[in-house]
Formats: C-alpha cells, sequence, structure tokens
C-alpha cells in the first residue's frame, strides 16, 4: 500500500461537539470562574429571547449551589412560553441546532451553540447529565436528564418524564459543572447587575451561595417587538447569492428579486437586471429579461448580478427589525441599579454594515453613587464582561475626547465618577469569537458608538459647567459673607451709623452681585461647552436628558 | 397553535459549513488581502505536513494571477504523496473533515477546517469552483472541479477526470478568489519568507504579480519525524475518560489504564486505582480490583479516577512526539534568509500543558543586513502574521528584561537591530481562534519562553560586549598613535635622542598596553555580562551559538 493510500485511511469526519470540547477555549470556557458565567449567560440569554418573542413580562431565577471541590450546580429558570416536549433533546443536546441563525432577526442568541456547549462542558467536567424541566401552559410538564454523544453529535435522553398538573409555562435547567464562584466584575453577579440595567422589565432573583439578589422590575412594559426581516441584497455574496438562486420558488429572476430581498422594488429590480445585461430586445429598445427563470442563470449572470448591486442606488434596509432600549430605559435602567447624580442617555438612528442594520445608543451615569470610570457594554441587550481590550466599543472610547467635555484624563484613563454604558442593536452581531464577547471593529460601528457617545458627553459637560459654576459662585459669596460683619464694624466706627443697617446693606449687596454673576457667568460657559457640540446636539436640545439623584 | 409550538417548529440544523461561511471571520477571513494570506498558508502547510509524513524534502511552488478586479487564480504546488482519489472530495469539501484532528502528533494542520474553507471562501466571493490535480505515483492524474454543498456540508463534485501518464506524486490546488495582492509585512511574500526560515529543507518557488521570487533550499535533511503519541491520563477530563471507557476493548480497568494512555505503567495503574477506591480484599488486605471490566466502571468510579490521578506522581509524556527545528536548523535558517552578523538559537527541553508535550525554542539575529526590532512567531513551523498583540509570544517579549542584556529598550520597544524567532512545537498548539493567529496566554508557555529568550540574549550579550570592547579599544589607541609623532618630535628635542627611536619605542608602548588592557577589560566586562546568566546559560558554554556575516 503506497503511502498516500495509508494516508488516506486516516481521514475521519469531525464531529462539530469533538471540535468544540477540544477548542473549548473558543467558547470562552478557559477558566472556572468563567465557565459559571458563560452557563448563566446561555441560558438567562434564551430565557429572556423566549420570554420576549412570547410577550411574556420576563421573571428569571438563578440558583448556584456548590456541591463538591469545585463544583457547583447552576439551576435557571424563567416563565417563558416553554419548549415542547421533542424539541427539548436536540436544542440542549446537538451543537449548532437552533431557530435563531436562520433568520434575520434581532435577539440574543444567533449560533446555535451556546446552551448545548453548556451541556457538554458540565459533561466533560464532571460526568453529569444536564437536566431540564419545560411546561407549555397545557398542564403537562415534561422532565428530562441528557447527554451529548460527543462523536456523533447527538443527544443521549437518560431519563424522561411527564406529568399532568395545573397548567405552568417555562423552562427550568440545571447544570453540574466544574467551576468557581466569585463576585468580582466578571461574575455572574455582575452579569444579572447589568443585565438588570439593560433588560429593566425584568425581574430577576439571584441564590448566590453567599446569599439572596433581587434585582426588581423598573418599568413595566417590553420594548417593541422586532420583526424579522430578509436579507438586504447589498450584502448578500455570490455564493450565497447562487445558492438562493437554486432554491427560490420564485418562477422569474424579477420576481426572485422583488419577493427574496429587503426593500427591493420592481424599479431597482429593472434597473439591476438591466445593468446585469440580464436584457432582451423589445420593440428595437433593451428592456429587462422579464422571462428567465431563476434555475437558468448562469454563474456569469449570477457574477454581473451582484456587480450591479453595486452600482444600483437601493433603498436602506427597514429598521423595525431592531428594538434599541430607546433613551427612557437606558436612563431608568441605570438610574435604579447605580444611583447617579445625573444621567444622560442617546439612540441613533440606525446605520447598516455589510448589508445589516445594527443601531447604536448610549448613556452617561455621573456622580452620586458612582465612584470611579467604568465601561458597560451590551449588544442585543447582553452584557459583555470579557476581552473588552479588543472590542470596537472600548475603541471608540479610547478615541473620544473626552477633556473637550470638560472631563479628566490622565495617560488616557478618565477620571472621573463615571458609567459609560454603549448598547448595539443588530440582526447579526459581529462578535469577535464564538464566545460573543467583543465586537468586531468595522470602522462604520466604531463611528457610530463615538457620534453616539459625544452626544451623551455634551450634555453631560452643560450639567457639569452649571454644577461647577454653582460650587464655585457659593464659595465666592461665603467668603464676602465671612467677613461682612467685620466690614460692617468697620464702616461703623468711621461713618458712624449702625452696624446691623450696614451689615444688612452688605448682604444685600452681595446676593445681588451674586445673581448678576450667576447669569453672565453662565452664559459664558454654556458657549464653552458649545464648541464641542455639532449639529445634531443642536437640533436635539435638551429635551432628552434629565438629572436624578 | 401555541408559541411553544409555533417557536418549536422554527428549530433547524445549521451545517458547518453555513457557520463558518456566516462568521468567515473566525477563520481570519475578515479582509481581502488576508483572504489570499490564508489560501496560500492552508495549501503550503498541508503540503508541507504531507510531504513530512512521506518523507520528501519538500519542493512547493505558488502561483498568483490577477483575473479582475480584486480577483486572482491562486495556485500551490507540493511534490507530496497525493491523495488518493476518493478521499478529494471529502478533504477539500466538507468542513472538519481530516486526518490530523483525532491523531496526538505535530503537524501544522489540526483542526480539519483550513483548506475546505478556502474552497468555501472561494465560491463566496467570486462563484467559482475549486480544481484540484493530484498523482499519487502509480501513473494516473485524478482532476476535480469541486464545490461545497454548504447546506449540507458536502462536497459537489462538479467534474473529475482521471488520465494516465508518467508517474509522478504531489497535489497541486487552484482557488478563484477575492482578494487583494500586496507585499507587505502581513503578505503572502512576507509568509514565504518565514516559511523558508523555519522550514530551511524546503524549496519555494513564487511566482507573484511582480516577478519570481525563490527561496533555495539551506539544509538536505528534514528533521526527525515526530511520532504519534497516546493522550497522557493527566490531560484526560472526566467527559473524555468515560467515553474512553465506553470505547475501549480493554477487558480490565487496569489492561485500560496501562494500554490507552501514554507511559502509564502498572505500578501507577494499580496506585491510581487504589486511591480511587477500585479495591477489593484479598488475603486481608486492599488490592486493586483486577476484574473490573471497563462498561462496569460507575460515574462515580470514573471521577474518583481522575481525582486519583491528581494525587499520583506519574511519568511526564514521552518528547519524541515533538520536532523541535534544533539550534542548527533554526540559526541556519535566520543567517540565509536575514544575512545578520550574529545570530544564536536555543532549543529548550519539553514542558507540559495540560497533558499535552510542547517545546520552545527561540533564535536571535543581530545586525549585519537586519535594520530594525522585529518579532517572528511560529507554532509547528508556520509562521504567525496577525494579531501578535495578544500572543503569548509577544507576551513573553515584552515581559522579558532585555536592557540587563545591554540593549536599549525605550518606552517598551527595543531599539536595536535584532530579529527575535520564537517557536512552539506541540501535539496540540492552543491558538486563540480558528483562525491559527495567536498562541493562548497559558503561564507555563509563556514562562518557558521567557527563559528560552534569556539564554539567547545572554549570548548577544557578551558577544556585544565583546564587539562594544573592541570598538572602545581601537579608539583610544587611535588617539595614543595620533599623538605618538609629536611627542617623540619634543623628547627628540629635550634628550636629543632620534626621533624615530623615540617614535619606535612609543608605539611599542601603545601595543603592549593596549594588549594589557585588552585582558584587564575584557575580564572586567565579561563579569559585568554574566550579571544576567543563570545556571543553564553556564553549563550549556558556547558551543551552541556561531557568528556570520
Amino acid at each position: 500500500m503506497g503511502i498516500a493510500e495509508e494516508m488516506g485511511k486516516k481521514q475521519r469526519e469531525i464531529s462539530v461537539s469533538e471540535f468544540f470540547e477540544k477548542n473549548r477555549h473558543l467558547l470562552g470556557y478557559d477558566n472556572k470562574a468563567k465557565a459559571m458565567l458563560i452557563i448563566v449567560k446561555e441560558a438567562v440569554d434564551n430565557g429572556l429571547d423566549a420570554c420576549e418573542e412570547a410577550h411574556i413580562l420576563p421573571e428569571i431565577y438563578v440558583g448556584i449551589k456548590e456541591t463538591g471541590t469545585e463544583q457547583y450546580e447552576i439551576r435557571i429558570r424563567d416563565n417563558g412560553p416553554g419548549i415542547v416536549k421533542e424539541q427539548v433533546p436536540r436544542i440542549f443536546g446537538s451543537l449548532l441546532y437552533g431557530s435563531k441563525f436562520h433568520r434575520l432577526k434581532q435577539t440574543r442568541g444567533q449560533q446555535g451553540l451556546g446552551i448545548s456547549c453548556a451541556v457538554l462542558y458540565s459533561q466533560l467536567t464532571t460526568g453529569t447529565p444536564t437536566s431540564i424541566v419545560s411546561g407549555t401552559g397545557d398542564g403537562r410538564t415534561h422532565r428530562y436528564q441528557l447527554r451529548i454523544d460527543v462523536a456523533k453529535n447527538r443527544p443521549i435522553v437518560m431519563e424522561t418524564s411527564t406529568e399532568e398538573g395545573e397548567p405552568w409555562h417555562g423552562t427550568e435547567v440545571a447544570f453540574v459543572a466544574e467551576s468557581t464562584y466569585r463576585e468580582n466584575k466578571q461574575s455572574v453577579l455582575e452579569y444579572l447587575k447589568q443585565t438588570a440595567i439593560s433588560n429593566p422589565y425584568a425581574e430577576i432573583v439571584f441564590d448566590s451561595p453567599n446569599g439572596r439578589f433581587e434585582f426588581k422590575r423598573g418599568v413595566d412594559r417590553l420594548p417593541p417587538e422586532p420583526r424579522e426581516i430578509m436579507p438586504h441584497i447589498e450584502g448578500v455574496e455570490l455564493g450565497v447569492l447562487m445558492r438562493m438562486l437554486a432554491a427560490t420558488s420564485a418562477r422569474t429572476v424579477h420576481s426572485f428579486l422583488t419577493s427574496e430581498f429587503s426593500r427591493l422594488g420592481k424599479q431597482s429590480a429593472n434597473e439591476i437586471m438591466l445593468r446585469a445585461g440580464i436584457t432582451r430586445e423589445e420593440a428595437g429598445s433593451t428592456v429587462p429579461d422579464m422571462k428567465l427563470r431563476p434555475s437558468r442563470v448562469t454563474d456569469d449572470q449570477a457574477r454581473a448580478l451582484i456587480e450591479a448591486v453595486k452600482e444600483v442606488k437601493l433603498v436602506r434596509p427597514p429598521t423595525d427589525c431592531l428594538s434599541p432600549l430607546g433613551v427612557e430605559l437606558v436612563e431608568s435602567g441605570l438610574v435604579k441599579e447605580l444611583n447617579p447624580e445625573f444621567v444622560s442617555a442617546v439612540t441613533r438612528q440606525p446605520e447598516v454594515y455589510r448589508g445589516w442594520p445594527f443601531q447604536i445608543e448610549a448613556g452617561i451615569a455621573f456622580g452620586g453613587s458612582v465612584q470611579e470610570f467604568n465601561l458597560l457594554r451590551f449588544a442585543n441587550r447582553v452584557p459583555l464582561l470579557y476581552q473588552g481590550g479588543v472590542c470596537a466599543m472600548t475603541k471608540a472610547v479610547q478615541e473620544t475626547d473626552w477633556r473637550r467635555y470638560g472631563l479628566q484624563v490622565n495617560k488616557g484613563s478618565i477620571e472621573e465618577p463615571m458609567v459609560v454604558f454603549v448598547h448595539i442593536s443588530s440582526v447579526w452581531v459581529p462578535f469577535t469569537s464564538e464566545s460573543k464577547e467583543a465586537i468586531a471593529n468595522y470602522d462604520v460601528i466604531i463611528k457610530e458608538i463615538k457620534l453616539c457617545l459625544q452626544e451623551c458627553a455634551r450634555k453631560l459637560s452643560i450639567w457639569l459647567s452649571g454644577k461647577r459654576k454653582k460650587a464655585l459662585l457659593s464659595k465666592k459669596k461665603s467668603i464676602f459673607e465671612r467677613y461682612a460683619g467685620e466690614t460692617a464694624d468697620a464702616l461703623s466706627l468711621i461713618t458712624g451709623e449702625r452696624k446691623s443697617e450696614i451689615e444688612e446693606a452688605i448682604v444685600a449687596l452681595i446676593n445681588e452681585k451674586w445673581e448678576v454673576d450667576d447669569g453672565t457667568e453662565s452664559e459664558g460657559e454654556d458657549s464653552e461647552a458649545g464648541t464641542g457640540s455639532d449639529d445634531s446636539a443642536e437640533e436635539e436640545g435638551e429635551s432628552e436628558y434629565s438629572s436624578s439623584g
């Protein structure tokens, strides 16, 4: 047997479970403290997604109990719609399986990897199957104990049962995994706290090994539900277009273009086809070939279509697929959890990267219980606690000139009692890795974040200049007041007038002077703060920000 | 239909091809220049792996031709053993398929993702199938044109044929992909140049759009072939152990332990079983249960085995699975491609992380044609050109105190004409992402790199102090010599002796003094350079380094 034959015999398929088991650090399972966070995060994210899809105000329970040396039971329960019995095994017991990957809709989950990898990690480290209990409101409760067959990437159901009883809906999942419990900045507690900020309509109860933490609901309504959209043709690459052409049920290329893409009208379809040379002659003029079937499109024609798209001006994708939190929810979340002296928030208009819509919002919480600078990063309402160093949000904060807004920056560190909140909403968040910890550095995303931060900073700057001016004036006033008595004494001696009258007059003079100063200096400082502003800030005025304390 | 049922209908399997198509930045396909590099790298790495496995001195050809706007044909040919006909489609047309994932052997490829992702990227961006030609030495040449069925992660063979002719062996693959050609520090040219350094036994010819580059072989022998090893039980996690227990053909737990793990003898197996409580009573004493079948091991017993392993002192994994380049090849590679004035290299003893053996070697090339500081990173002989910022090698270089070795460091930058070479060999290199661009920050790996760099730096420091001392002395001497004539004149006037005789005597004196100074100062400076040395450097002496230029 030749060497090629020998080597050929060694070729084998690698299951996606085996791949991620060996490469578990790609999903973030590189240390024990982080492992606990990721497991909680995946289950809570799924619970919140399910509640919102079913228009249910979320109630989330997280319970963590030590069950051995560096071994914990991690239990997460939601009040979502539940999971139908036959879907439970594959959702939890098979990697790359889910409802969110193939849809263009803003959800927390998107890969179909998270929850099954938590099952995988649990069985790898403790050999324990994962337990799932689910009710869908029909009075039956389904229970499962399951593992993953790693070589086949398929669920192994160890035990299952169904009970009849009171109707309820929701899902509870319990893992036993090797991990450690911490309460630092990258912990389950911090993740839940930040989740409470970015999801102020959720009620969260956390039974930690150190006792109970409760995060109360701040508002009683869900944000508008994002709509699912079709792909925008500008974001579709040639290979994908060819696949869509082969799979479509549309009868002509023209109807394929107008029916399978977002906001692509007949006129634009005509123009694309004309530019791509998919035409015929009719009455002496060249018109789009309205009869060409999608299955008949050659590779060259598909290529020409993609080229044509670049040249035709198209309507942008719709933005009702996005559901930002909005100024009110961002502010309410920051106030509720951080208790600052000042808060401001801004939601930008949607933008597009690689054909995918996204939207940035930011907030600043300043002073009060806020002690030091901190950046809170969120993607589709999920807090991002790791890999800040490579994240587009960190980069945008670093590239913002905070000094222009009267803030102290020393060697690149912002030295103010200030929390900056940044949130990206998108139908497909561009994460730098499967562990979904950081946003890829797309220029258009960084630019949007910077513009949003500038608007917030401008509002802070106006508030701060007012606050600092007040402090200065009251200091001046108190100096004058301190010497009013002595001055009155001296004047009384010289003039022979009554001291008390003179003192009254002096105080009146001080108060008058203080009022006048207030007006003048305020104008001056406002225009100074205005240096850092651009048009949009002027237009928006100050209606969007509020101060609280 | 309830909401749970509705949501259940949307659940679908996600093929691994779809996953990586949508997440192609995870494999490094985030920009067009990088795309070209990755395609070349995957094919060249496979070619070199195949040649080495078949004990063939590698001859690699890379040809890049522009075929359209930002579109290139990228052709890579090797003289390896070739691929058997029936394996071609799956190797190139199916993600997560390969011979290297399941083996513990030092190879460039390890994931079974690289070459098929290059096919995927080509068809995604240009719609073009990939062409493969292979001969295995039996006189038949197989040709393929293929694509990937993305939804199924299966090859689609567009065309295939077999020709009879002269026997030859090797593989040629040609992609047409969207990309751009550059000749900067992260380009195909740089990758091939560095490949020539780390594989000096390979002959590489590169027909670039700007003309031909040739990298000649520097040595005529392959490094020793690394051996495949069994897993070491210290690196095996519970879930994997349970799977191995279920799959083994060993008849008892004891024979399972001694036959399926690396360097685990009968005595150690006894001890592990005793500690794990897998025992029975025999003649009044507790002995390992030699009859227990692997299939009968309970989950708790498996857990106890893993715990027992942590307590028993075991022999380390063997290291003949590793094939470092060795001092001679590292130096020969650096000299051949960089033409420095001085070169030194060190190969450390193997170490272990997570049960997997690895080995570090490093080299320094200084002066000569080397103009500025540069770090060259390699893993299993493959140059790493991206993501230096997050790589363990960069971290180790930053944490090394280069000033101790007489080198200029300014604000963290090394300001010397010096190239640092670092190479990790391992049966499983811990990359930070699927794109295999950076080494994960394991403490033991960083420590090994630092120790290796220190040894190299010490040698450089000794050479440098010699060089600098020589320069200083020759400057002193020339000053004395400059005034020898005048001094002789004056002495001749005073003493009446002949000027020429006096001058001769003075020059002799200078030369004598210079010789004496040489000795004294040399001793002094040597001991100074020695401050930075530790034991290992003393033991090694200077036999390993050479200077050339």
